[in-house]
């Protein structure tokens, strides 16, 4: 159960010809209300596909009825061509759902640069609408259409006070602030207004998806997507639909972490002891992204000397700390304590588990950030080598 | 010849025990004179080491006559020891070669986070001061014990009107902004004041080995030393100076670039229209650490849109362009025009050459700059998750 958790949707994935492999890689999700309330965040990067251009466009309203999605071509750098192809596409799906072209969302993962097999995607989406629906089944069938390099379709779902929150993404590396190449949509049948939604969206991406850096790349195509049917008739208060809504993302962002390309690490890096949260995140940030430092866990090496070397790269200005200050604590060992060797580095098993757990105490405040990480392995570069040949 | 060429100059590597392979692991670098001119610019990281903490206050009043390095340990998180070991290093040497203790630097590379052993270090500079000596012979041998993970010593030297620069670096991978794990000594018997020595060592770094950015990590313990001796007795202007000495540190950093660890293509990212140098600087930094880039140019793949999505990363308060306005140029190919294809990827020949030339056209302004860097190999996963253990 993921989109179709809830009330008042229906989903459905099936294969329009867009892969070579043949799998499925056509999505759809339509909220078939009463309400119909749309909410969206979108990759912050500069260069964007024409879906994210399209996207922004018809949820600026805040009203959503459906969203198609594609794997096998990301529709970036395409130009007036690849936009009027994404307005094509939002308007085949009004039209065979009955809907306004203004209320469907478009959303592309793949290669940049390739104009997309608009034949074939036209008639994936004729294909897909007669076979929508609400099992949990269609929803499988939808979340495995948008799958790229993923090995594992990601799904969750949450039960609120009277209402049900659920969810699919898409994504496997490449997962950056910005939510990287990383497709999702979480559906609700709470009523809930459009301004209620798109705060509760941004602040539950903000700690989850957001937090979620597995190379430091930064997608051109990501795009988050709420939709809320009303359908169970409860009103939740902001607090509350908040922690469902970021629970369902909390689940979808850690099991991007756990597929991503090539891992043997996943790494939960927490910075404490900073003077603000920004600070704790930019820290954990800054270690996150050092080739160094994932090398070596790769290695299931605890090489707590690179963590260090990487904290003093950030600025002053971002984060106070004094160096001699710092602890660093390697799944319970504290192997550097004031700046220097501590406990030794022998103790701390790596090789055991999937999981690490870093923490980096700066000595410097009260706040704290956690970023989600992998090790840099040999199967990284293999699987980013050979993508696109 | 490299740190004797200049008139006034000895030096010598010799073997102290601190490598476990027995390789040469300590140098020294004497000025003789008559000048005792001295210049150095430093890591920018907050974590540094001993002996940087020591040599930038014995640098401060622009006096040095003597470098000792060592590899085989940084000296580096060892608190109030280290910074013991670091001066009882100058203390020694400045006691075999009859100088003053505050004119002699130390520049230590290797593991963070582990004490050296003072009793071989201090024997070792006992055993090389009197194998000093001004033939290319010397200089050859204080090159290859500075070495750590690079396969062959650096060494360049230029003439000037009158005068000349040598120098010899090691470095190889953890290449990044502030000289990340670089270190290098320049030699000149130019007659030139520590103000000049100095304005010159900055500008000549600065678009130098600051330009390289091998795997994005900085080091804690790099360190670029001009030692000026006057012999030639002449006085170059300033400009000319910098000329020769940017000249020398450039030959350096392109053989940092040659021998980082694992690459297989050294890569020339020019970042061109630009608003500004800075502007350029950021878009071609930020695109040299792209791990997706990266694994793509170890792929033979000239990948465009990874490019196009790195860029799109910056911030627009730091370098303006319009998305549609960008222009990519891959080993002479120009693969994307105006933000989408042009001509086809295939003509791009990455398999030919170790070396590719990137050129990114922000088309919003005149200034230009330019990044090496390294694609990112299965090898260098190897030698950096293998290191320490």
């Amino acid at each position: 159960m993921s989109v179709t958790a809830a009330a008042g949707f229906r989903a459905i994935g099936v294969t329009a010809g867009l892969k070579d492999s043949g799998k499925p890689d056509l999505a759809l999700v339509v909220s078939d209300g009463p309400d119909r309330t749309g909410a969206a965040v979108f990759t912050s990067n500069r260069v964007v596909g024409a879906p994210v251009k399209l996207s922004r466009a018809h949820i600026a309203d805040g009203v959503a009825r459906a969203i198609v999605f594609n794997s096998g071509g990301a529709n970036v750098c395409t130009g007036e061509r690849g936009l009027a192809d994404a307005a094509a596409t939002a308007e085949r799906a009004a039209r065979v759902l009955d809907l306004d072209a203004r209320d469907v969302l478009v959303a592309s993962t793949g290669l940049i640069g390739e104009y997309l097999p608009m034949d074939r995607l036209l008639k994936g989406i004729d294909d897909a609408a007669p076979q929508l629906g609400s099992t949990a089944e269609a929803a499988e069938r939808a979340a495995e259409a948008i799958m790229t390099t993923d090995t594992v379709s990601k799904q969750a779902h949450a039960r609120g006070e009277g209402y049900t929150v659920g969810g699919m993404a898409k994504g496997a590396g490449m997962l950056a602030p910005g939510m990287a190449t990383m497709l999702a949509v979480i559906t609700t049948d709470a009523a809930i207004s459009p301004e209620a939604a798109q705060a509760a969206l941004a602040e539950a991406v903000r700690t989850t998806f957001n937090r979620v850096d597995s190379d430091g790349c930064m997608s051109t195509s990501d795009t988050v997507v709420l939709l809320a049917s009303g359908a169970a008739g409860t009103r939740p208060s902001a607090k509350e639909f908040t922690q469902t809504l970021h629970s369902v993302c909390a689940d979808l962002a850690r099991a991007l972490v756990a597929d991503a390309e090539g891992a043997s690490h996943d790494i939960q890096l927490t910075v404490t002891g900073a003077h603000s949260e920004a600070a704790a995140e930019a820290v954990a940030r800054t270690v996150s992204r050092s080739n160094l430092f994932k090398t070596a866990i790769f290695g299931n090496d605890p090489n707590w000397g690179r963590i260090l070397a990487e904290v003093g790269t950030v600025p002053e200005e971002v984060a106070a700390f004094d160096p001699d200050d710092l602890d660093v604590t390697i799944n319970g060992i504290m192997v550097c304590r004031g700046g220097g060797a501590h406990e030794p580095r022998e103790r701390v098993d790596l090789a055991a588990h999937r999981e690490v757990q870093i923490l980096i105490d700066l000595g410097a405040g009260g706040h704290e950030a956690t970023i989600w990480t992998n090790d840099l392995t040999h199967d990284y570069i293999h699987e980013n080598s050979a993508y696109s040949t």
